[in-house]
């Protein structure tokens, strides 16, 4: 096989169930073209109808600069496919002699650098890899569902695979935001399915023996342990409960009990009373809720759940803070090699720094975009300005900071969950201690003025906690704007007090 | 037994280790008294360190109007315990003999009414409750680290145990902000831990086959399923994965599964080497941090994700709404019953409608509250003082409602990450049409003026979505405010404008 693997611009993929449209709507999210395949002609609606319908949570994830969006196309003839591709993921049914086939036939279309992984969430890859081309380019590669919001994935490697492909498969789903999780050895259902299936096997025994509904079953996770696996897994947890000491003394506290009768061990026969009671269970949790519905629900959550997460640099949080940080410094990047606003070449005109929409969580009981939010837009437009003129972490580090220290706003037009949105900024005034800006926030379907925001910035020592003046880099840039939007005519919202006109 | 169950004012609690301590910060921390009864004299310290050691992530948990704080006691002496208080949890540790001892004593000294509940997480309530006086009030009530935090409670009856007691108990749990699960039938490990017992056996045998270190297997369920479990457990989320037939497809698809041999059924032995996997797995994980640490990151998890979870009203987050529904409603009832803000006895002075802090996720990079932050502090007092004169749901859902239309801030002092703090507000104007305020928000620990905010609100019709005038009632009441405020000297902020100062 060839040394390098490929750079991923077009990612295959074989087979457009649930799991391969959740592949699709997360790699064109982050910036891949997917040419998807399928058989059957009908798929190609369906897999366009999954992204779409993904792309609500998705886009809601994080809001740092994103690379534009990936092209989706569609072809029912696997071989061209594989001849087009980058990397293929296959999610065809869980079928050991399916897999077989179908692999090894687009094996001899894609050429040897041409990673091959399958989505199979127990196969084992030595077994699936049996008849390839060049099978040291094939591993596994599990997601999880909804694939385009949870960041795991387990890669597991078979007797053939190399480990220059663990590593590049590795490199590019950490790209598309994902946490990558190598699998030692390979064994059937890998690590976390055969967690899940401890538990799955226990709940239907509960089921079975009358002693709990499936709703109580899940209550039983969900107000407890359930919140504690978001972040932190059941041999940190117990590391907790063994206080100073720590593991050994739970294992020397609890170890016992490992002998107690507490679980049933074999699975039990899933009878046609068994399975009545399984449904008729889910059914009283759905509520008279769709599908759909309770996935929109759970989609939302997840989102929610990261977004917190990322906050503390924990679990999934902190594979969202990683993400961000690189398209961050990815767009930086590309601001710098560009001309670029804080350059002042084209800033005659308000600068157009932000781009963002109303998460719903912003709404109030109104219906609206709760007023504070304003002000944090207005806040991530002023960040944005700043970093493009100089002062970023590193200008903070040095233990200088601008400082917010009076603001107007004013209300003009509503805006609604989900609502596209832009900021224009101009810089009102500087002197060398003082940043005046001026931000209108804009709708985008049809440009109203939703607010504006009228900022005093001073800046400080933040370490002698008292005015300083701002760096001559930083304050020539921000003059260089200043005089450059000097023309524009003065916005009527600029200088206004707060008061009762007289009605 | 009594027919009624006793009013909660004074919890006991027997047996003060890391359990009994969850209890008395959860009693505590939402107005009920604690008697903590431990034989051994040196735990009183203990429990006080624990319970001061918990308010920190409690007090985030619900910002709504609590009961004052209860007090805490401590006693060697059980007995005199068991005379004393309203409602025994028991945490002694985890062994039948001594638990059927020490109930039996206590029971006999308890009035006959007081329920007698064992945090026991695996023995049976009909054996413990065997040595009694008054069995029927006993009961098992399991609840899960951090007791604090974590709102699950399995409640589950004995042979001896009344209805009435259950139905009590969850009560009283309720009341302290917990979700109570009742488990039809006992079983050893109830429905939790079975369920967490059957997942750790496996992990268990993974670390002992070589297959998985500690760390991967805790990722292989944080970055995957464990984010699920926060809202959905494992039943609702095969439900989902069976697409639009459900929990039915989901079954036939993959029933056949479960009797692949997926999972060791046997537990390992604990050998010495196994042991020593865990806990070095364990330590890596921990990398360095001590215990006292990671409870303090999952402590802030654990909160924050309830408050995510909140806004999408599910899992622990609907115990949270709830909650905090009652809070508000018997606030706003107590207030009603007192002479109160809105009723202009004692507003001639700024009206103090809001105490609160800086919540950590409010601080931004230089370690102060962020600009947005403030403005949302002050939308909680203008919402506070709209409550106290009539302006509530109900009256929203009338299709009327008072919109900010102009804010102006001033920024006077810093405000860090926890700091107490404090709004007061006052009337500057009203019409028919509009209403001014002014908000500032203070420093409790010195009443140093931290920001100010300055507010016009439009009254309208939000059907029609224009301006309409207010209620007469609700005008009135601002009016008496503006009218008792109207001799206190105008602030110097009021009427300002945005502007760079001559320096």
């Amino acid at each position: 096989m060839a040394k390098m693997m490929r750079q991923v611009k077009t990612l295959g993929l074989l087979g457009t169930g649930v799991i391969g449209g959740g592949w699709a709507a997360r790699a064109l999210h982050f910036g891949i073209d997917v040419l998807a395949a399928d058989v059957k002609p009908e798929m190609e609606a369906w897999i366009r109808g999954a992204v779409e319908n993904a792309e609500g949570a998705l886009s809601r994830l994080t809001f740092a600069p994103l690379p534009p969006k990936g092209k989706l196309s569609f072809t029912t003839d696997l071989a061209a496919m594989a001849r087009q591709v980058d990397f293929i993921q296959e999610n065809i049914p869980e079928q050991l002699e399916l897999k077989q086939r179908v692999l090894a036939e687009v094996s001899h279309h894609a050429a040897s650098d041409v990673i091959i992984a399958s989505s199979t969430s127990g196969l084992m890859p030595s077994d699936l890899q049996r008849d390839m081309a060049a099978p040291e380019r094939f591993l596994v590669a599990h997601p999880f569902n909804p694939v385009y919001l949870l960041p795991l994935v387990e890669l597991v490697g078979g007797n053939a695979t190399s480990p220059e492909a663990l590593d590049a498969a590795s490199r590019f789903f950490t790209e598309i935001g994902m946490h990558p999780l190598k699998v030692r050895r390979e064994i059937p259902g890998h690590l976390t399915d055969r967690l899940q299936e401890a538990l799955w096997r226990e709940i239907l025994h509960l089921v079975n023996d009358g002693v709990a509904t499936t709703g109580e079953l899940d209550d039983s996770i969900v107000y407890g342990p359930g919140l504690r696996w978001a972040a932190m897994g059941t041999n940190l947890i117990y590391h907790l409960a063994g206080g100073e000491p720590g593991m050994r003394h739970m294992l020397k506290q609890f170890g016992p009990c490992l002998k107690w009768p507490w679980t049933k061990l074999e699975a039990p026969e899933l009878t046609e009373q068994l399975i009545d009671r399984m449904v008729e269970g889910t059914q009283a949790q759905a509520n008279g809720r769709s599908i759909r519905e309770i996935e929109r629900l759970r989609d939302d959550y997840l989102v929610a759940i990261q977004q917190v997460l990322r906050q503390y640099n924990i679990g999934a949080g902190s594979t969202l803070r990683a993400l961000e940080e690189r398209l961050y410094e990815r767009n930086g990047a590309a601001a710098r090699a560009g001309s670029g606003a804080a350059a002042g070449e084209d800033c005659a005109q308000p600068l157009r720094l932000i781009e963002t929409h109303v998460r719903p969580e912003w709404v109030d009981y109104n219906g609206h975009m709760t007023d504070s939010r304003y002000l944090q837009v207005f806040g991530d437009a002023t960040d944005a300005l700043y970093r493009s003129v100089g002062v970023d972490d590193a200008y903070r580090q040095s233990g200088r900071a601008l400082y917010a220290v009076e603001s107007h706003m004013t209300h003009n037009a509503e805006a609604q969950a989900l609502e596209p949105l832009y900021v224009t900024t101009r810089v009102v005034g500087v002197d060398e201690k003082r940043v005046h800006l001026f931000h209108c926030l804009h709708r985008r379907r049809d440009d109203a003025l939703v607010a504006t925001g009228e900022h005093i910035y001073l800046h400080v020592n933040s370490t002698a906690k008292k005015a300083a003046p701002m760096d001559p880099a930083v304050r020539a840039k921000l003059e260089k704007i200043h005089t450059a939007q000097a023309a524009l005519p003065a916005p009527v919202q600029v200088g206004r007090h707060v008061g009762m006109p007289r009605s």
